[in-house]
């Protein structure tokens, strides 16, 4: 629990539902946003200039008043509470991933989000040995005061959840909280939000597509102090979960198996480059201990604020048309680095900020890791 | 091979084989013997004197010029080659270890201990997957070059040893050649040694105790440039064999299994500790080829010489009797470094080590790792 976080106004709290709502906002371009105008309802409000200036082909869906208001309603009849990015319920180690969710969509009980939390995922085909063992280790760290963190999928992450119904454990949706993925596990998660939660980003009623869940994986390592890896194959998504992990600073675990069991060879690939090897709870106790100890130094999150009259207002930054187009001439297909683009285009920093976010609205802009952007 | 070695005198080897099967003798205080007198035979001459001053409770056997010939000969009978440290034959990697047996018992094709030699052990208790893996192995590494050394046992060592009777294959005895451990193990050791061959320390008749394993485990990890464990419980005979390689710089490989296999809990120990997961053959090529690309680096071993005249001769260096009180009132239950003993006795390392070898032959001294000595 952020005990130094803000809570939103109800207005504020719509806003932000609208905005991030809205066509080509994701969680950074959100930040960007917010950060840019002091706030998402002089976001909002710029959305069309921006996507104008970014050479949109069409005009972009702006989320209206009416349906997130609709959305907030239909939420909360559900039991389904948005929890705002800076707010005290947030996920202190989730605000720290530079892609968290804006809102978070939280079902069931609000404290489970402030425990410490470790993640336990793997295989859906998995075999009875990495159920038991998934089992164990899930009750096990449940008792040592862990809340359990997995995808509600069959195999191992079901086996985790049902372990540590009675200490506390968290399921992260890739879909709306209306789409319970798989459908059968619909009872389990009755059982999981009574002292757990579910987390989803996704509106209610969103059906999850297979790219969801790479996406609704960084939420899984991004709420964890650490992840474990009980049995995973060759480029399954539990893999993906712990590239996740490891590029937010997140501890990987991985349980050894035999070579000769496919459902190992992605375990025992994660312990060649370097994962800890788990056997026992406390080989996972071991190294999450002293991080625990350690606390969490967040900068202090205040993205809602009114401008302050010396800061450089949005029109002060507004690129001119020669500065926009050598800017854009410098991208293409290739993705090329920000810095690259500042120093190519002998311009500011902010000006290229400000034409990269104009071409994100627009739904021309393609972001990658590492700073990186291209055209679409 | 030892291109630079010297081959023993038919004379040269007899009186080696006396000393070694001489009471109180091990291979580093054959060393030790050799070096202070220049050749075996002037060391079988002090010795009666050395256990006299070392204050020897009773005689201490010197093996006969009688038994000694009976040994070789019933030794050649069988097949069997004496191979002495510092001669061509007598295989490189093992010569640097300073426990190497100054004669190794040689039954088969010399040539394959001149073989790049990689060592594969494990329990006696296999599953089938464990079974099916060191074939594998032992087949893939003997298909790129490397001879398999392994301990003859039941399980991992025999699936190893089988598969790689075609390429070469080594089994390292506790016991004589004439008492083949376990006896069904006798039409394996046949095939094995047509290409490949089975080594010994101990005389043909020895019957092997349980404390003679862990001592063959010393020439198993000794022989190899690496040894890969593929599966182990707790406190098995093969995690000796992983801690001799690492304590003789030799490389450790461990096969990883399920945390629920208890024959997987000794490789996923090593692992923990460092050891190099191997899933597949190319993770154990990987790491011993560039070693083999270095060459070994020997120091020449020239045990027998003739003295040089401004060698201090032993008469020299015979301790005077307040010195050797001293050194002894030193000594007790409790292991003391060599070092230590020096400093505190205010004499010469010389006069320590000849006091601490009279002690050695009369058998009341106990060397320990580490230069540490104590008393019996």
């Amino acid at each position: 629990m952020n005990s130094d976080g803000v809570r939103l106004t109800e207005e504020q709290r719509l806003d932000w539902l609208r905005l991030i709502r809205s066509d080509n906002v994701g969680p950074r371009t959100f930040r960007d946003l917010v950060n840019y105008y002091g706030g998402a309802r002089a976001a909002l409000a710029a959305l069309p200039a921006l996507a104008r200036r970014g050479g949109a082909s069409g005009p972009a869906r702006i989320c209206s008043q009416a349906d997130a208001e609709i959305e907030l309603k239909a939420a909360r009849a559900r039991g389904v509470e948005f929890v705002g990015l800076g707010e005290p319920d947030y996920p202190q180690r989730l605000q720290m991933i530079d892609d968290a969710p804006p809102l978070l969509a939280v079902r069931g009980t609000l404290a489970i989000l402030a425990q410490p939390l470790v993640a336990i995922v793997g295989s859906r085909n998995a075999s009875a040995a990495g159920v038991k063992f998934a089992e164990r280790l899930a009750r096990e760290l449940g008792d040592a005061g862990f809340g359990i963190v997995s995808g509600l999928a069959r195999g191992i992450d079901a086996a985790a959840h049902r372990a540590s119904v009675a200490t506390g454990t968290i399921a992260v949706l890739a879909g709306g909280h209306d789409r319970i993925y798989p459908a059968e596990h619909t009872d389990l998660l009755e059982k999981i939000i009574a002292d757990g939660a579910a987390v989803s980003e996704m509106p209610l009623a969103w059906e999850p597509r297979a790219r969801d869940f790479p996406r609704r994986n960084r939420l899984i390592s991004g709420l964890s102090l650490g992840v474990v890896i009980v049995e995973a194959a060759r480029r399954s998504g539990s893999l993906i979960t712990a590239r996740l992990a490891g590029e937010q600073g997140r501890e990987v675990f991985a349980v050894p198996g035999s070579p000769l069991d496919p459902r190992a060879e992605g375990t025992n690939g994660l312990l060649k480059q370097g994962a800890t090897l788990v056997t026992e709870t406390a080989d996972v106790i071991a190294v999450l201990e002293p991080i625990l100890g350690r606390g969490i130094d967040l900068p202090a999150q205040k993205l809602e604020q009114a401008p302050s009259p010396d800061s450089l207002g949005p029109t002060d930054t507004e690129p001119a048309e020669d500065e926009r187009s050598r800017i854009i001439s410098l991208l293409g297909p290739t993705p090329v680095a920000i810095d690259d683009l500042v120093r190519m285009s002998r311009t500011s920093p902010a000006i290229v900020r400000t034409v990269l976010l104009e071409l994100e609205i627009a739904g021309r802009l393609e972001r990658h890791g590492g700073a990186l952007v291209s055209l679409i």
